[in-house]
């Protein structure tokens, strides 16, 4: 267990946001993360939520922007927002892009020469993330939910589908559901894993969702003005797959709402809810 | 009336944040503000809410760390919240300082030359700005109310007390309520308004509520645990005073609560619904 540094805590909802440092050993340097512990856990262990956050995010926007502390504080849930990619003057960055490299880790563990040696976010996020809380902060045990945006949307739905039984609960905002098909997935497929389309199903919730080892329900917001949706989101695509391989999932397309978090921050309290739903079961 | 021009807009809650920028007549430079447009302000006119933000903000940390859009919508409540300083090339900072000049308008007309030409905050948001909102966005006319922290606490308090009847309700988070027996007051009134303290007493809330012409019921919420209490804030005065000549006041201590937004984002539904009781009245 490496040693977990307070960068700030402050009183909030009648628990407390954290923010916190430690030296990963899956990507092989300091990365920074925040916490909030609802009240209930003053008194033992509480259900792990884990948020991933999209392309040029820390652990600081969801934080700040999301609103979503006050409905963990009203369910129960220990919140986590890790960063998004490895950090550091060691770590490969890919110049003049801000879809590839630092802040673009995209969930995966990459195998390519120089980006191997840190872009392992699939690891820290299923394996290393969850057992620094457990080790340091009051959590249930088997009790963990996934959920995220664009990026991070499609970090949470194939860390849920590459791991039946491990989570209770998992959605989505405007998850990127479809990486192998659409330009931002095929640059950072291409950067992580290399050139053999192969490989890159297994990162794909689109493909995963084929070869699921459970029909857990999924539950996906996805704004209707948003930028990104004919491009890079295609939630129509994977809705599709869903129905057509009987995998429960709700796409909501919501009118208006763009790719911002005042879409997330609009939506939070209904992916609390379903969260808390599976958690408290 | 003066051009106003959207810098961003972004659906939420239903309704729509929007951030403004105008050439301010009062304080003679460009001023950026947020606006919250209920989903009510698509059926008509509704109430106006103006948010007061404290030292070293601008429009953007209220508008995007205290999660009040989620009740204004409920309630139908348009909110405005504008920057704490006049900015810009043309106007005078002071070097060194966090807590004059820019960032620190402290919500007076000042008089000291060098600073009497732009730090007109309070003639900004007392009159300009309303204005600007009226003439541009649906606010029901005579629905005003005004909260604020820290600073802008001292703003929302200042405002309302010299002007009886102009607003509904009036509230604040961690107040600077005796701006003129704390360090923080007496280095911004010596630099807006000059040596006289007899001068100073018309920008202070424990002076000007023995001349209050209407009882209008004060809410302040006040985290316990605060860095500022002791040597800037000092509710305990305020309170005392309001208590002895007959001025309704609520001062809330809250345990364990800091200066931050986190403190605010924890307290923000009492206080919409604090005004929303005034306001929809």
């Amino acid at each position: 267990m490496s040693e977990i540094e307070t960068l700030s805590s402050h009183p909030a909802f009648g628990g407390e946001v954290r923010v916190l440092r430690h030296a990963a050993r899956s990507t092989r340097c300091d990365m920074e993360l925040s916490v909030f512990l609802p009240p209930q856990a003053a008194d033992g262990p509480v259900p792990l939520l884990i948020w991933l956050s999209g392309l040029t995010c820390t652990w600081e926007n969801f934080t700040l922007k999301a609103g979503a502390q006050r409905f963990a504080a009203q369910h129960g849930l220990l919140l986590v927002a890790p960063d998004t990619s490895p950090r550091g003057d060691a770590v490969a960055d890919v110049e003049g892009r801000w879809d590839l490299g630092t802040g673009a880790g995209f969930y995966v563990n990459a195998t390519t020469p120089g980006f191997r040696e840190h872009y392992r976010m699939y690891d820290y996020v299923v394996e290393e993330l969850p057992e620094l809380i457990r080790g340091s902060l009051p959590v249930r045990r088997g009790k963990e939910a996934i959920f995220g945006h664009s990026m991070g949307g499609h970090g949470a739905l194939v860390c849920a589908l590459r791991n039946p039984g491990r989570y209770a609960s998992v959605s989505a905002f405007a998850p990127i559901s479809t990486p192998t098909q659409v330009p931002w997935g095929e640059a950072a497929f291409t950067t992580y894993l290399g050139e053999d389309r192969d490989t890159w199903k297994r990162w794909d919730a689109n493909e995963l969702v084929a070869d699921a080892g459970e029909r857990l329900p999924i539950l996906i917001d996805q704004g209707a003005a948003d930028e990104f949706l004919g491009p890079q989101l295609r939630p129509e695509v994977f809705q599709a797959t869903c129905d057509r391989l009987g995998h429960p999932c709700e796409t909501r397309m919501q009118p208006g709402y763009d790719h911002s978090y005042w879409f997330i921050a609009t939506f939070i309290e209904d992916h609390l809810r379903h969260h808390a739903a599976a958690l408290l079961r």
